[in-house]
């Protein structure tokens, strides 16, 4: 993840106390300069604006912060993805102050997967932690990366039912990323580890902080595509993340409930404010379809197969783009969409496949730039769909 | 309720087949002279265009349907409120096609005052079933008169707690106003009879048919400021009231619930097509204010005391707006409304009363005029706050 001479000047400003990216993107630097800004002559930091503190703490960073941050580097798993980096969550870039750099314990690949984050209650009730597991299994299997915040409660579910679906999930924390908020936490995220991420914006050493949740927050709903929220009580923090993926441009979804379950209050809240009421995970996939298509046209050429890939414990689905070998279930639902705008229930017909497998098979081809989506749940073949080509397309070699 | 010679044109209008309130609509005729037109000369009804075939049936009327309806009306509890009829509800008189004339078994002077419809599923679950007589009885209490289509489940639980909260309640039916439907529903609208009226505008004789059911859904949407789904299943009639109520411009309130819970879906399916999710009664008075004040404005002329008002049945709130005698708590509150803009949290605080009891008394003293709703929630007396003021504004004399 960038050069090591990169990856000092990162730290250096990561570290830098108070130094948010709103100040430096305040200011006339090329981001390309962001880190060799510390080895910058003083003189030429003055030119830029840079207030005098500022160049002092990027210049002069704590020796033990700093020390404790390359130690924590130093493993095959950790990375610290700058902004600059290729894997760097693409939506979260897009966001104003994105973090300058993210610490990450797993594999920062994933972050090029369309993402929704599921969210809720530390407090959820047993219903509602059922409907947390039933929506992250299902857009789990649909392809989607499932984000959330590492939380007790809902967040946990989510994070467990996208593995035990055999997907993904990014655990986005509020302390440094050599602790795990909450303890009990603790062997979840060593799972998650193996089976996404665990993300912060906090330098290792860092501990939790009431006051560091809402830049959590912020991460989550930046990086994902939209925000679920199950159960939410007035005053939960989710609705904080609701928000903020509102102001983000992000869909935000939240689960109706009883009138008399004060965890649906939050969601009713959302709801009014003009969250999009969801009764079942097919309404999101749906909803999400041109944002995901959006991103796999950006992505095309990132979505190479990599060796690193760690697909032994990946969904099939998400293995699926990665993997050379035609499958026979991809290639009959390729024949049955066909060149001529197709609906979903022409192809489940067609294929005799469920709505869940179409639609999951779907996500993938639209990613591969294999199949286009047409509005109105038509689809059509665009003729990159042979495997060649496919190739071609993945390595970034097209033009289109 | 008019003169006999007008109630016989009236019936004569209304029995003859297939000919709606659209087709007179439509002609150069003045409303006024609708009772009349069945002895106009036929020569004068063809000049106005009105097609033959409804010329027969108007001057020649079935006999004895005409009769049925004769002595059916021949009792002091019904009724034939037509469009001319100074207590033909007023909100229901501004939808296109309002039915020229209703069938009334009850008091129809309660229908000048402001309605909520509640609706909801024939198969509500017990969850529902305690929503809805919880919506009711609190609507009740707040000086709402409750609509409803005497149906089994929502609709039969909204009618009796609107009683049983000593309140008012209209029931709307699908058949003619000599038969009941449900039949198990004989008893409960004979107790309707005595608190508020039995509606129909079908004539006696005729039974429960399907087709009926959305004309009687048009009624109860058009009389009503606004109406509350609690439980729906996604092919429930309630849906098409609710419908209508959306194209006759009055608010929709939508209960939601668990996502387990199919009679939750029709809520659900409103409440994404804009209808107001509300979790309690008060955000329904809130939302219905304007509606009410406009109302209460147009009406003031006619809600001068009567003897005929069945007071001993009637909730005291809406009692008090026909008593003369000058209520303790009533000039208390308007003393503590005062003359400048005060929220009802300062009404509450200096009277020592429940938000329940300030907002129907101000909602009733809204209705004679005594206070004013100011936006924001606050209100100011308006200076015909004394007794006899009071009385020349019933009377209709002030010019105002």
């Amino acid at each position: 993840m960038g050069s090591a001479p990169d990856q000092l000047g990162w730290l250096k400003l990561v570290l830098a106390p108070d130094l948010g990216p709103g100040t430096l993107d305040g200011l006339d630097i090329r981001p390309d300069d962001y880190p060799a800004l510390p080895d910058w002559p003083e003189r030429d930091l003055e030119r830029t604006g840079l207030p005098r503190k500022f160049i002092r703490s990027i210049k002069q960073p704590d020796a033990a912060r700093l020390d404790a941050a390359l130690q924590w580097l130093d493993h095959p798993s950790h990375h610290l993805v700058s902004r600059n980096d290729e894997y760097y969550p693409p939506l979260l870039r897009r966001i104003p102050d994105a973090p300058l750099a993210l610490f990450v314990n797993g594999n920062p690949e994933w972050f090029l997967r369309p993402q929704i984050a599921i969210v809720g209650s530390r407090n959820a009730t047993p219903g509602g932690l059922a409907i947390a597991r039933e929506f992250s299994e299902d857009l789990s299997r649909a392809g989607l990366v499932i984000t959330s915040g590492l939380a007790l409660g809902v967040d946990g579910v989510a994070h467990r039912a996208a593995m035990d679906a055999g997907g993904i999930t990014l655990a986005v924390g509020g302390t440094g990323p050599d602790q795990v908020y909450p303890a009990r936490h603790r062997d979840l995220a060593r799972r998650i580890v193996d089976n996404g991420a665990v993300i912060s914006s906090f330098a290792p050493g860092v501990g939790p902080r009431a006051g560091h949740f809402p830049a959590r927050n912020r991460i989550i709903s930046g990086m994902s595509t939209g925000v679920l929220v199950v159960e939410a009580g007035i005053r939960s923090g989710s609705l904080i993340t609701a928000r903020l993926a509102g102001e983000q441009g992000r869909e935000v979804f939240a689960v109706p409930g009883s009138i008399r379950n004060p965890m649906a209050r939050g969601c009713h809240r959302l709801i009014r404010q003009g969250a999009r009421l969801v009764e079942s995970p097919d309404e999101i996939v749906d909803d999400l379809r041109p944002l995901i298509a959006e991103l796999a046209g950006e992505l095309r050429g990132l979505l190479a197969p990599r060796a690193s890939t760690p697909s032994a414990d990946a969904n099939a689905d998400a293995a699926a783009i990665d993997s050379g070998a035609p499958d026979p279930q991809v290639e009959a639902l390729l024949a049955a969409v066909g060149y001529d705008p197709t609906s979903v229930d022409e192809i489940m017909a067609r294929t005799e496949l469920t709505t869940q497998a179409v639609s999951s098979m779907l996500l993938n081809l639209e990613l591969q730039g294999r199949v286009a989506a047409l509005g109105g749940g038509r689809y059509s073949r665009t003729g990159n769909d042979r495997e060649s080509n496919c190739r071609e397309t993945k390595r970034g070699k097209r033009t289109e």
